[in-house]
């Protein structure tokens, strides 16, 4: 059967069975959780003298070759020193790694760009994911540029503004009477039905490409793991990955020791942060999500026991922040270091703000916050642009300039 | 006096008098043309050992060193073979420069990087621009970044909303009642009475930076020149850079030939094309006009007549095409190739087209699209998604799959 491979092997994250790869069992069959690879190879390192981030990185993806020809030139991306910011920690290095510069201006173009890889390499023709948002656009953008069709499962209330900047791309695109959890899984099993590969946002293959997010940063610090990773949390998809990736030069012995992985959730949507807290082991949905982090506004998140036992043995944190700590975090990323970025992605720097309240961050620690997603795709409703304009006429712009005080 | 430099002499492009070089010295003071740099360096050549894009080719620039902390990460943007398009002129291949991946989402962030990095070396403490659009929204992020101030100057009319990719940055903003051609001139004496460096779209320094891209394009070729350059085409800053760098890399031996720079306009604001095609050296005001090409819609060109005479001595050519060519060419973009552009940056595809019935193209022939803008700045206004949306509830799913024949 097309679609069925022997050289990989998943794991259920959460009771450990393993299962042949396939690429539409997403899910524990038992226990319902994400799966995840194995190692397909048996010693791994960073190719340096390849300059393709997924070329580079082969030995640690489900790859056997990669076909750049396939890509949009995703990662890659600036890790960039922040010292402008007022208010840091006292001493504390903080970097962003700023995954908004990525094709379709969001990380989620990591993963996409390795599921592509993956239904090439297996012949599968069709993608599909169940998002509004960033998963969407890269989605439908990776689709178009390989030559795959793409279909896009909605919600049936969501604008069509909301997906412009997907259905571009031309996917086919189908709104849905329903839930996203119940979507979620439905796309599961018209996946199969249909041959449709449904790269979801904790979807194996797409989980791996965000290893490589970590593998960037490490050889960006010199071969260094940096003491904080500060990251959006939602699906759980992206932190895993993260995760994963530091687990994997770890064991390979390039790294010494893992970061402190921060997951921050929305405080109107927080149901892993709520669970963390509680020190439960799986969370509850959130009642009633109330954000304007729609991109991280998940109430059930199907990565999150993964990311809550991902905590628990990786000494990780979940915090949460509110809508007004996010504005706030967004204008100054703008203001004071010229990085344009979602609420949702503003979340780091809020964080980081809370983390430093509960741990003791040294100097010389270094923190890194991912940038996730880029604040262009809300211009319409965006609310942290304060600038008030002045009026004059040529005659009296002189004046204007020097009353302005520029 | 603070800004007032003797590394580097300005040449007019078109009288070919000599000034040493002035931070507030852009226009030629005799005939009123824009004004370039010459070479400060004796013997020029690419730093293959570096990495960063400034201090990679730091030879041809009018800079002494580069301080990697003031950019965001800029340059170093992808190469895409494009191969899914249609209709493509026989056995020509074809590529992407995707300037839309860099920081603040177009080519400017090329120029205003570079800006910044001379603004800092003389210790001026204030940028601005005339801009609306993405030099603006450049501009003010990159001196976010570098701790400049910056001011931007508006016609009286523009919309807070068109404004707002830049103003969420934190400039000063003044809205001026008068045409762009006279803010632009008002703006250079502001200029120099204020000691404001105003990286305006013809600036010399600015300039300086879109050779980048040229020097990129080269190297990503394997040190070969596409035998067209296909740029969209407004004030002229962009293509007197690309031009520019070309010029460099011949002048230096590293090339033997030039590329064909063909510059493309939006019928409705043509006054170069208008121009160029009449055999004249010197352009007329365009009246009236008219087209969703934005960006580059500018009546009166500061740089119009300079590149006319570049297009004249280097056998470039100049193009237009219609609303209904780039609005397709958009589309073409993004459904074959996953990429979403401005609708003046689809002008480079359209142009293609135009180019292929006045030239013949043939097999092995390498045809370079510089994308200048993403799309997702044009979200609200974007006329090329074309997308049916099929409902259905969870239950009628599978069948709303078969039907849509994804």
């Amino acid at each position: 059967m097309n679609g069925m491979n022997t050289a990989g092997t998943l794991r259920c994250y959460f009771c450990g069975r393993d299962y042949p790869f396939d690429p539409y069992l997403v899910l524990c069959p038992d226990c319902r959780e994400p799966l995840g690879f194995l190692p397909a190879k048996p010693r791994r390192s960073i190719r340096t003298e390849e300059r393709h981030p997924l070329t580079r990185h082969l030995d640690f993806l489900p790859l056997d070759h990669i076909d750049p020809s396939l890509g949009l030139g995703e990662g890659g991306t600036p890790l960039l020193p922040l010292a402008r910011l007022g208010g840091l920690p006292n001493g504390v290095l903080l970097f962003a790694k700023n995954e908004t510069v990525n094709p379709t201006g969001s990380f989620k173009d990591r993963g996409t760009s390795v599921v592509v890889q993956k239904a090439r390499a297996l012949g599968i023709s069709r993608v599909g994911t169940v998002s509004t948002g960033n998963m969407a656009a890269s989605t439908a953008a990776y689709a178009a540029r390989a030559g795959l069709r793409a279909l896009i499962l909605v919600k049936g209330d969501t604008s069509a503004e909301k997906v412009r900047a997907a259905t571009v791309f031309g996917p086919r695109l189908i709104r849905v009477e329903g839930e996203y959890g119940a979507i979620f899984d439905r796309s599961l099993d018209i996946a199969r039905r249909h041959a449709i590969y449904f790269a979801n946002s904790v979807d194996p293959v797409r989980v791996e490409g965000y290893k490589v997010t970590a593998f960037e940063i490490f050889e960006q610090m010199g071969g260094r793991v940096p003491d904080y990773l500060i990251v959006p949390l939602s699906s759980g998809g992206h932190v895993m990955g993260l995760t994963r990736g530091f687990l994997d030069l770890k064991a390979e012995g390039l790294a010494e020791r893992m970061p402190v992985v921060v997951g921050v959730q929305a405080s109107g949507c927080a149901p892993l942060a709520r669970a963390f807290a509680a020190g439960l082991e799986r969370y509850a949905p959130f009642p009633g999500p109330k954000t304007i982090a729609h991109a991280i506004s998940n109430p059930t998140p199907p990565g999150g026991n993964v990311v809550l036992k991902l905590m628990r043995e990786n000494a990780g944190l979940i915090l949460d922040v509110s809508d007004e700590e996010m504005l706030a975090a967004q204008r100054a990323l703008a203001e004071s270091e010229g990085l344009f970025v979602l609420p949702d992605s503003a979340t780091t720097l809020a964080g980081l703000a809370r983390l430093a309240k509960r741990v003791r961050l040294a100097p010389g620690q270094t923190v890194v916050l991912v940038l996730t997603g880029t604040g262009l795709k809300n211009l319409e409703a965006l609310e942290s642009a304060r600038v008030e304009a002045v009026s004059a006429d040529l005659a009296g712009l002189d004046e204007a300039v020097s009353r302005l005080g520029v």
